[in-house]
């Protein structure tokens, strides 16, 4: 069975912020883990992009199983998995949590937004469920997990829906009523205050993640200030975002020279690639093997 | 059914060299349809890289097809598939191209190495098949196909494996012969001079593509010198190195600044990435269908 | 590209009822096909049923997806996909569609349930959408299928949800007016009265489909008799129901007698089984390309 | 995680043989479960026919991999894998037998034949690999499992490929040196002489399985005389031959009669697939989950 390193929640348990970073595939959570991150978030803004197709519950299920299955079997730090509104209904999570266990996952975090979702960024259809039908999710997720180990993490959108502070403390209270382990509080102000306002209005010790992308100025010493429950930030779109500026130039360039000569020194070299694929094992692995054959027979 | 604007056949019949761009997802293959590349290249060392995964015959045919099918869907430019070494023999070969058509690939590139291959940039395992049991395989393809506009393209790893231009040259000539339409002569050479000299030893009318790797010093002006027939230049791997260097910079960074404040120039907004998504057309979409409702009923 | 032997609106055009048989696998669809049944139905039902899980919109349109292109892989007669809710609202129908008639699938039949819908032999929780959010599906699959030979069937649960004859007709006309081709009137009564009011009620040509499953009493005859605008008769379940007892049967004798000596007789053999595998074209293909090499080189 | 009632070591231990049927879905897995065979067997042969291939390397690891992963999450019983020979070398091996383990599979058996291979029921290409060949998968699977209890069984097919006795002998004692748990010695005779024989001349106190597929006359208790190191029976493809059977003779019934009335005896009913589903407890679930909110809340 795949082994963690060390759980979300132990991850959680001392006295820093955890930092997050979104991945999509196996080899961005891989340069996660590489660059010293704690977890990463599979997230489903990224996994959209990269496959062209609308961050609004389009990719299924089933499609987000298969890429976090290969990335658990990738990385030794946890994963938490971006589950948005949790692919329809309690019944549905339940199927879910159990297959997302089963692969490894750390951790769920799912939304309290109507099935189909949107992007939070979008401007339109940010509609919320009611704290009921959210909290059966919740409640389905809690029920049939195997260990407590893995997290559930209530996400709300009730600042992206314009339903305000009470609405988002309100719905807090009852989400941990009935199982959730974290609350992730969602905002896309350009700076942390509506953040802050929530936290001041929201009395619990219930460990607390922010994904700081449009409130990007706020560091993380200024976030860890503002209140001691806030275990974890996630990066959650940065990598890709990087990732098609730097295939645009490269592209470009490579066109308007008639050559990749003038990126070489831009780009990782084919031998570095082979590191991330895991290249010398196999290739040693062999090696390996016909030495054992030669030993014992 | 999945109209590509211009069959891959179209784009070779001018007399300008087509430039071809590697990529591993729908992304990647959008930006490079985008950036002005006239195909794209479906790689194996690509697509193994972002799994993670030795690109060494590990990830199957079956997952190749599901992520060649997403691709085809997103973009208009012809897709030619890197096949390995066909996943198996003349067989697999047949059901191979047969779901390839389908899913609407421009042509399939299948090299004489033996199942399972081994990255043409490794040092070890460079072992070829019998000319008899290649040509199986492009019978195989050749008679299975629907359409002629779908290619079959025969590449050769004489050079790779160390058996000299007149091994190369020799194959050529039987994988013609066999229904190959165009010769994928591979180099891993610092410079062009061993494609030249396949190419000077070579008296065909075939068109040839070349992948220049190592040989990236060499622009495709004076690749255009070296033969009319050669008809395309496959940039098979700068996009997705290009994108690690950049992933590695971002995260590196936001780590060391505990924001990604210092990042935020250098990568795409939230909004362009909704660009690649779709998720305009989604949205509005919506939109329209209710005007519809509203004037049909 | 797979071509179909005939449409599913050439089938319907004749004066006779197509016979259509559920199918769950590319197995099942062959053996109806075999049989002499006009068109297959991808049955909800007996998807979940072999993958033991609730027909309850747990199996996601991925899932759906993937069998299904193995299915139209296989045969040569129309098939009818049964795409339960949508898997979501009109832009996941759209997204759906596109797919769908690309995997070479006849048409989509949509029914007008909440998404997560549960199987209309259940009792509980069978509440249908608004006439207006049925019709942006089915405004949908119209936009943007490629071609009109592709179907959009609406499935009609008026009569499974207790909403009475009324309401039935009422949305089989708004169906019609957005774009629907072809009206599914459900039914679970255990004759076929229930049908028979909905048609008197019903003044339209569109062609009807029927699913006799509770009433399963009333023959072919018997329902051409009711209106030639009956153009389907689908047989939705029992051929899985068939082989689950045969199994169930096959199995105990096994265990009881210690042998499988005495189901023999009652089985297929071996060798007829790969007929269903086309082994023998497997075989003959690699001789075949043997002696196409020898003849050309 | 998923928890084995019992192991294959545990089902191995006793004094009896265990009883272990085919299988190529989760309801046909089911049906073994619920009929009282002690583990499954998901058969290459089984999953071909189910999805209309040729027995022969066609399905990829993937396709395995996927549909045995819907099995473990459906069954409490041990699953031992069929892979064929392996889906390509040692190192494919080890990937297999990762991803395997990590999928709740109790075993896995390879083959010692080429790849792609052909089913042992065909006359033709029944050409195995060398024994350090072979060997080196064998290694490859002991050195990447994380846990004992997860069994490798080393499939013999001298008998298949006509090598003889002593080949298999030889090759067998090999197997077990580099760590096969398990022997499952093959034939196609049509009695158990071949089986007999081998036994007589393998001096080991290895476990053996056998799969009594072409000398089904041959009864358990007589097996059990033969040597008390025979320690599973496999019936590998009854099941899905029952199912053909039946199916045919269903659907042939339903045209003949135009109604399926006549076959609603000899089928099990809609309920009945119900409980197959878990359609019970999926409604059962929702209503405790609101009973347990209106608890908390």
């Amino acid at each position: 069975m795949r082994k963690l390193i060390y759980t979300l929640r132990e991850s959680f348990s001392n006295n820093n912020i955890s930092k997050i970073a979104g991945c999509h595939n196996p080899l961005s959570a891989k340069l996660a883990q590489e660059a010293g991150f704690e977890a990463v978030w599979f997230s489903g803004f990224e996994y959209s992009t990269s496959m062209c197709l609308p961050d609004a519950s389009i990719l299924t299920m089933s499609d987000h199983l298969s890429m976090i299955s290969s990335i658990t079997r990738t990385i030794h730090i946890p994963l938490i998995a971006d589950c948005d509104s949790g692919f329809g209904d309690a019944n549905n999570v339940a199927y879910m949590v159990k297959e997302y266990e089963q692969a490894g996952v750390a951790g769920v975090c799912i939304e309290d937004k109507v099935f189909p979702k949107l992007n939070s960024f979008c401007d339109k259809k940010q509609d919320l469920i009611s704290t009921e039908e959210f909290c059966l999710k919740l409640l389905s997720a809690n029920n049939v997990r195997s260990s407590k180990e893995f997290m559930i993490i209530a996400r709300l959108e009730s600042l992206i829906a314009g339903k305000g502070i009470e609405d988002a403390v309100s719905r807090a209270n009852a989400y941990i009523k009935v199982g959730a382990d974290i609350i992730l509080i969602h905002s896309k102000a350009s700076d942390v205050s509506e953040i802050k306002q929530f936290i001041n209005n929201f009395d619990s010790l219930t460990p607390i993640i922010i994904i700081p992308t449009t409130y990007y100025k706020t560091t993380i010493e200024e976030i860890h200030e503002i209140s001691p429950n806030i275990k974890g930030v996630i990066y959650a779109n940065q990598g890709i975002r990087a990732s098609i500026q730097a295939i645009k130039s490269t592209y470009a360039n490579i066109l308007a020279n008639g050559t990749s000569e003038k990126v070489e020194n831009d780009i990782i070299s084919i031998q570095e690639a082979f590191l991330y694929q895991g290249m010398e094992e196999y290739v040693q692995n062999y090696e390996y093997l016909k030495r054992e054959f030669n030993n014992l027979l």
